[in-house]
């Protein structure tokens, strides 16, 4: 994508030689029309951007100002943290493919990236994707774009550029995957650390939208063992939707309410932790935010979990134990707060969207999460 | 990676149920072996880290401290811009497979980004890796986190983290992906643009390593259309080398010389312009750095043109016109300086260990290169 999107192939040539000359067209790499394609997705780029995305055209790089926002950086950064990070969709593309719908894992590409930084009290800057395909699918690529523009736009993040890579030697005719990568900003002393965290302080749960994008080797495993209809309406789970729509629903952004939330607490340090609740379940990541003294005791009991959950359950006769290690079950993304203020807390997420469960509590013990 | 590693996966459980209860491990995925890998990866990352980069123990994002160094940031950042990219291999991979060789190719995914970043006239700060595999294979990503911490460390970058997606529905056994992602920094008033190159400019070319990271899928079709032998050693492409190994000899880093050459030019707008030759070659690369008023006159004969080409072209009956616009055809990198400082930005090169011919001019024209 321009201004920072590349290809991986040179120009197709119109080589005129002897018959068996061999081009990169021979090679299965059609380039005229990636190259069409690139040039196409200017403008949901250009919706992305903000003052401090710098042109830069015909350039392999994209450009981001830090300093052009003086009220950003002269006032709130006195010093900025970088933080960076990677993540991917896993096999979530490949119900993706079968239901041919790709805009909706362009927001989990986004969201994947943008929840694990605002986790470390970031707000995101800019973020790139890499999309590798076998063949230059224009309309299955825009709609994968539209979804990770869209994403980026809602939280107030540059789509900076990318690479769409053409292989058609790795990946077989309708497969792909997706990469992204996201950099943001915490100023050094608002860095949310594992020391923040307190006896007494509170775990906000926050709701999930579904499965969002970890586990989906098993889920595919499961639909395809029970033979479930992916365009079957299973009224259990839902009522309208069928079940390849309630699977492939987009991991929910967390980063938007947690930016404002964070912006809004600037200088109590009311919240003390938090995490995004991905693969190992709440479990293997809300520990990540405890320090070596202290454990979550959550109670399982204080929030709804989702019908997608005991459905999968059922039909892959999966244990209690390995649903809660692979899944979210309900909880997308917890916040660890002062006890004093989470009430406010609370509510003020409410306000922005959220629907927040009281889960648990923080106590002495060894850093792990305790369940009741 | 740790500490910005995660997995796309959860914990493998050791779940007691009947018989048909699912297990992410019965879909393909094994997280204990995975872990075991990131954990054992530390090392080599720790390694590239400078003391801007903060611990993060346990976190899913990469923390850099932007202005740790108050050298950097106060004295020679006024108004810091990010300079950020993304690329991947291509089809390289699929070469390094068949001969069972990754840290080469883990040079090349560096080489790619920190050379593009370059091109941008900023340094590069820190990088993150996206590793796609079908199974934990610890010995080959071993030799990959080997290359590409190693390439890091060489253009004093930090390796800040990663992803590696274990995915065996996407990837066929042996096969893999990789995808990188880079920032840099760079001071706005010293970002290259093509309005800095004027008329009487001086194109230097730099010597290349070979193909790089670029055209594979041609170079892959060629070895197989004429049956050409990767073990074996042609003696008219390299007396030592088999094939095989001077077909995957890593892109070259331009990092480390371009990023020396600019300091030592801080005030003085010596250098006005450079590129990066990858897919669409010299042509298709060294355009990118013109304004529309101005074209590169470039002499093919000025530089020796690496025995591989030849080889290729010979054995693929491959086009003049399609060689030139898909492989770097032996100038990897182009520096374009104003004419009375030419000798000595060539001098200055050479004896940061480059090859440097002077291989064209800047005219008057409308933004292409011509070719005599």
């Amino acid at each position: 994508m321009p201004p920072a999107t590349k290809s991986k192939a040179a120009s197709k040539s119109s080589a005129k030689g002897s018959k068996a000359s061999l081009t990169y067209a021979s090679a299965g790499v059609d380039i005229d029309k990636k190259d069409a394609f690139t040039e196409s997705l200017d403008a949901q780029l250009r919706s992305t951007y903000n003052g401090r995305v710098l042109p830069n055209p015909g350039g392999f790089a994209g450009l981001f100002r830090l300093d052009f926002n003086q009220k950003l950086f002269r006032r709130n950064y006195k010093d900025p943290v970088l933080v960076a990070c990677c993540d991917g969709v896993g096999t979530k593309v490949l119900l993706a493919r079968e239901l041919n719908t790709f805009d909706t894992v362009g927001i989990d590409l986004v969201a994947m990236n943008v929840n694990d930084l605002v986790v470390q009290g970031a707000e995101p800057l800019f973020f790139l994707d890499y999309i590798a395909v076998p063949e230059v699918d224009t309309t299955m690529l825009h709609a994968l774009v539209k979804g990770i523009a869209k994403a980026c736009k809602d939280c107030d993040c540059a789509l900076l550029g990318g690479e769409t890579a053409n292989m058609p030697d790795i990946y077989r005719k309708g497969d792909f995957d997706l990469a992204g990568f996201c950099v943001g900003v915490v100023e050094l002393k608002r860095t949310l650390k594992p020391t923040r965290v307190q006896v007494g302080d509170v775990v906000l749960g926050l709701k999930s939208d579904g499965v969002h994008s970890n586990g989906y080797s098993l889920v595919r495993h499961v639909v395809k063992h029970a033979n479930l209809d992916l365009s079957k309406v299973y009224p259990e789970l839902d009522a309208k939707q069928t079940l390849g729509q309630v699977l492939l629903t987009p991991t929910r952004l967390y980063a938007p309410p947690i930016t404002k939330l964070l912006r809004g607490y600037r200088v109590k340090n009311v919240v003390s932790g938090m995490a995004h609740i991905t693969g190992s379940g709440l479990e293997g990541n809300l520990c990540r935010a405890l320090p070596p003294t202290l454990d979550a005791v959550v109670d399982r009991s204080s929030w709804p979990v989702p019908p997608v959950f005991p459905f999968l359950q059922k039909h892959g006769n999966i244990s209690d134990v390995e649903m809660h290690r692979i899944f979210n079950m309900g909880v997308g993304y917890c916040v660890i707060v002062r006890p004093s203020f989470a009430d406010s807390i609370k509510k003020s997420l409410e306000k922005l969207g959220e629907t927040v469960s009281v889960i648990g509590e923080i106590k002495k013990g060894t850093g792990i999460v305790r369940v009741k």
